[in-house]
This record gives C-alpha cells, structure tokens and sequence, in this order.
C-alpha cells in the first residue's frame, strides 16, 4: 500500500500574530491552518474559491476547527504545517493538520470544509465535490486507524 | 437542584473581522470566544491574568479549542456570547460557548485552559485552582448529560 | 462661535491584539480609529456601509491613514476614542482621532473617507455627500487653527 | 552617484485579510508594511529584536506610520513591499514603503522606528543607533528631493 501524501507549507511567525504572553495568539495558529489550506489549493492548481462560470465559483466555507496546542512559537520561528486529509466525503473534506518548528510540535488541528456553489442572489447552497477535484485529493487522503 | 449560572457577553462585528465572504471570519469568532472569556473572569472580579505577589501571576495558556459554525455573522451584527463551564478539573478548565444573535445560532466552542503559575525566568508549570477561584467558578458548571 | 462636537468610543485593549512586547499592538491601534469612526456613524443613526436603494449602497473607502503613538496601551486598559472632523469635503472627510487611557495620551491619528457610490458589476465611483449626511457630520467640523 | 538599495518582500493577500468589501483591508496593508521591515532586518543579518547581552537587548518600537492607499488588493494576489530608508538619524529611522501587484501601485508608507534598550525592570530607553547597524543601513539611505 503506497504512503498518503501530506503537503507542508511553511510559515513564519510574524509580530503582528504574537500576544504579551510572547508567543504566537491561539487564534494565529487557526489562521495557518486555513493559510496552509489555501496553500494546498495551489498546489493542486486550485484554489479555495474555484470559478465555475461567469456567474458562480466554487467555494469551501468550514463548518468546524479545532486544534490542540502541544507547544508555543515565537517571533520569527519558522514554522512547517503539513496538511493531509482523514476524510473525503461527498460534499464535505476533513483535514488533518500539524504545525511543528522542525522535530517540535507545535499543534495539531482538524478542520472539516463544504463544497459550496456560490451563485449571486441565491443562498449558498452545497454540492458534491467535482470529480476532477476528487481525483487531485485522493492522494492526500490518510487510511484510517484500523485500516 | 438550581439552574447553572451562565454569563453572557455582547460583542459587535466589528469590519476589520469580516472577509471576502462577506462574513466574520472564522477566526474571527474564535476570539470572541476568548474575549468572552476574559469578560467572565473580570465579571467575577478577576482577570485571566492574576497577580500572585510581585513577581509571579497565574494565568490560564489554551490547550485545545474547538468549533462549530452554524451560522454567519455580518458587519454591525450584535452577537452574544454564552459562557459556562463543562469541566471544573483540578488544575484545568473546559469552557462552552454559544455565539448567537438573538434566537438564531451562530457557532458553538469549547476551549480547555489550564491554571499556570508565571515565574520569571522559569518555565511555566501548572498548579492546582486555588481555592478561591474554584468556589467563584462552581455556578457555572453544568451538570453532565445523564446526570 | 459654539464648541464643536466630539464622538468618544470606549474600547478595552483585548489579549488577541496585544504583542510579544506586552503592549496593544500598532495595527491594532489603526483598527481602533475604524472602530470609533463606524461607532460615530451609528451614533448618527447611520452605517459606514448605508443603503442606496435595493441595488447600490454608499462606502467609505479610506485614502489614507496616519498615527503617531505617544504612550503605549496594555492588555484590558480601558481607552476612550475621540473622533472629529478636520475636513468636511465635497467627496472626502478627514477623520481626527485621539486615543487616551483617561488623562494620558496614546495616539492621534487622521484618516482620510472617499465617499463612493457601490453597484453591483460597477466600478466604485467617489460621489458628492449627500446633503442629509452632510448636515449631520457639520457639528463636527472642528475650526481650522487660524481661524 | 549610486544608486541607493532597495529590498522587496513578496507577500501573498491571505483570505483572513480580506474584508466584507472584498479586498485586503487597510490595517492589513500595514501590518504588509511592518513585516516587509522585518524581513529587512533579517535581510541585513539582523532582526527587529536582537540580543544585546544575556538581560538586554535592541528593540525599534514604531512611534509614527502614515500609509496612502492607491489600489486594491484582493485574495491570493503577490505583491512586492518595496522597503528604503529615507532618513537615518541618530536615534530614529524613517522607512518607506511602496507596496505593489507588479507595475500597479498599491500602497506608500511611511515608518518611523526609534533605536530603544530594553532591560528587565526598567523602562524603554531610546539610544543611539550602533555604528555597526547603521553602517549596515546607509546602502538604502533615498538622497533627499532636491539633492
């Protein structure tokens, strides 16, 4: 069975995201989740908000984060957060995240996206992810505990 | 058996929390579940930052937040931030969070924290919930579901 | 010749925009003025963002912004923004702000509104201020010095 | 004459940046400012914080900033801070900013950062810049107009 890919994005801690406790903010560290995300997007040749036609795009809004922090990061540390997959569902994505300085984790987070189609003066409204997308995250998709 | 107590702050959206989406980004809320919080402690006489003598505070580091999003909050939308506790542990907390605007729901979040002592020059450790503190905090423990 | 008007909004320095030097950091500093100038335009009973007809809405995109900072601000001080107007144009408003923590100073700051027409797949247009609006912002028009 | 240096720092609009109107909001754009000067520094070998010996060290706390807004940036663009000096005092540094999407101008700022000692117990002290620093600057030194 081959290996699942991850994607790392690397991120530097800048001032602006520190607090007066000398570390980066909690909530800094959710935003290099979905930065990480986007990222990822790119690297597929994506992006987070997908034109369909003139009229309407893709888009992924999140319905659930949450992160657990084993460490703390400083100014300037530089930081890699590899992004994975543990479910690719229908119409919805679960990714895995893990922020660390080198060997030295920092967290780790999970955050579930939906495929949406954004269409102007109609409520947003979620669709089953296209199967030329489904086919470029498949290889991120981790086997589950047990498998 | 009486009614947990439950503090509630008001927080406006404020545009520099808005996105492209439209919305208050969802990072965004995670810091209203802190800035809630922090409301709690000063309601209760206290600051998340507690002086011990002159030289040592405690304080309470996150360890694991999450959320749910069932809602989106708008530029100028006046929300409301519930606040109780989940879990009054021996040296831990585990707050709950409602974010609402009036009758309608907009996200739901837990946030664990834990009581540490700030030493200059020493590493931070975490110790028991003084006393004090634990009685302050025991109205707004929920009672587990089953009980 | 009558005083001019003043708008003060209060703000509490919150954790999130505090810096690993233990102070509210600069930007934050600049979201306040946005802060106080949006609280201003509701204490007109108006919004920075105001309702044209069904289709097209007024904005106030910023030009430009400045700020010198004289004192530093901590995490849960209280500070009052006051905001006036220096200029009152035929397009633009020149918003002066001072940020204090009581008697102390912490920054004052200008920033400068275009008044622009938003319609949907149109470019923003600077448009003249409408004469209801106009009266509204007079009373606080500060004097020129010299005048 | 030769031509003064110019260091450019890439950065990429990140969606948490983003407004309601659909572009980087303004604060957004100086905090682009700050971290285009941090990268300076490290650029130079530095850093905005660098250690002077075991219990002190350097610090530039900004003490002005002035920004003027030429364009929009929207989500996912590439743009290049354009950082130079146009002023090397003896204490203070005056640094100018040009923030760009390849030839459209977005953004020119202005920032001004004072040489200060940070020591534990004892309050900000502003000191001269060390000649082994400021021969590090003088490349990126702007003639003044006129000159």
């Amino acid at each position: 069975m081959s290996q699942p890919a991850v994607f790392v994005a690397e991120r530097r801690v800048e001032f602006c995201e520190t607090d007066a406790a000398g570390i980066a903010h909690f909530a800094a560290i959710i935003c290099y989740l979905e930065q990480a995300e986007h990222a990822f997007w790119r690297h597929l040749g994506l992006s987070v908000v997908q034109a369909l036609d003139a009229e309407s795009h893709l888009s992924w809004p999140r319905v659930r984060v949450e992160c657990d922090y084993r460490g703390a990061a400083k100014f300037e540390d530089q930081l890699q957060v590899a992004v994975s997959l543990v479910k690719l569902g229908r119409k919805s994505l679960t990714f895995s995240f893990r922020v660390s300085r080198q060997s030295e984790l920092i967290a780790e987070g999970q955050m579930v996206t939906v495929c949406c189609k954004v269409q102007p003066n109609r409520p947003l409204a979620s669709v089953e992810i296209p199967g030329s997308i489904r086919e470029k995250l498949q290889p991120y998709v981790q086997p589950e505990c047990g498998e």
